[in-house]
């Protein structure tokens, strides 16, 4: 049962890459009030408002996020999925939380931030070192 | 019992203002792995490391972030604050989230990123318009 968190954040970012906004619906919580942080966006809170947002999200045509490296944490009915993703160049790094629900998981919240980019230092090129 | 959450969210922010990494060492979780996300960096993981972070930040001698507007969300033993955080003229947005251990909640979690700045557009000058 506890892998299934895992699965479950898995569809949600296959929802996010396919648009599927009915998918990405039937993912988030109905009981408890989901909120979502985009990044860089102020919180949202509120099912409607959270849909509202991806709908928007969608529209827009951008890149969706991809998951990488997932890690959970679980208590209880409480999953805590923490993961990178990738954003065309850009890394993020995202916590989502499920909450099980009648017997599956579903989002809670999702909050996802980008990581500063550290310029990597070029090589030392030993042609231009001086003698 | 559930209120308990927001004043341990408080704590955190005051262990920060007052750079008391005792107080901040006793607020994070023993049982489960902390993992912690300070504004653009990359997640840490593990008790030691997300101590040695904030002994690191308090020695750099930056601010301290504030607490505004907390909301939480509670599942069992499991309690997910969600605050805007000031840092100087920085906006931040903060997912807290504790965990109950042995009857106190504890951070498990701490994931801070900044909100970007919109600039306002400036007021129309009827001075400056066409007629």
């Amino acid at each position: 049962m506890i892998d299934d968190v895992l699965e479950t954040n898995e569809l949600f970012y296959a929802a996010f890459a396919e648009r599927d906004l009915d998918r990405m619906e039937s993912l988030w919580c109905v009981e408890q009030t989901p909120t979502c942080v985009h990044p860089g966006w102020p919180p949202i809170r509120g099912r409607a408002e959270v849909l509202e947002s991806l709908r928007a999200i969608f529209a827009g045509g951008g890149l969706a996020p991809t998951c990488e490296a997932p890690t959970l944490q679980s208590v209880g009915d409480v999953g805590i999925v923490l993961c990178r993703e990738r954003l065309g160049a850009a890394v993020l790094v995202a916590t989502n939380v499920f909450v099980r629900e009648e017997g599956a998981w579903r989002l809670l919240h999702h909050h996802a931030s980008a990581v500063a980019q550290v310029p990597e230092t070029p090589p030392l090129d030993p042609e231009l070192m001086p003698n």
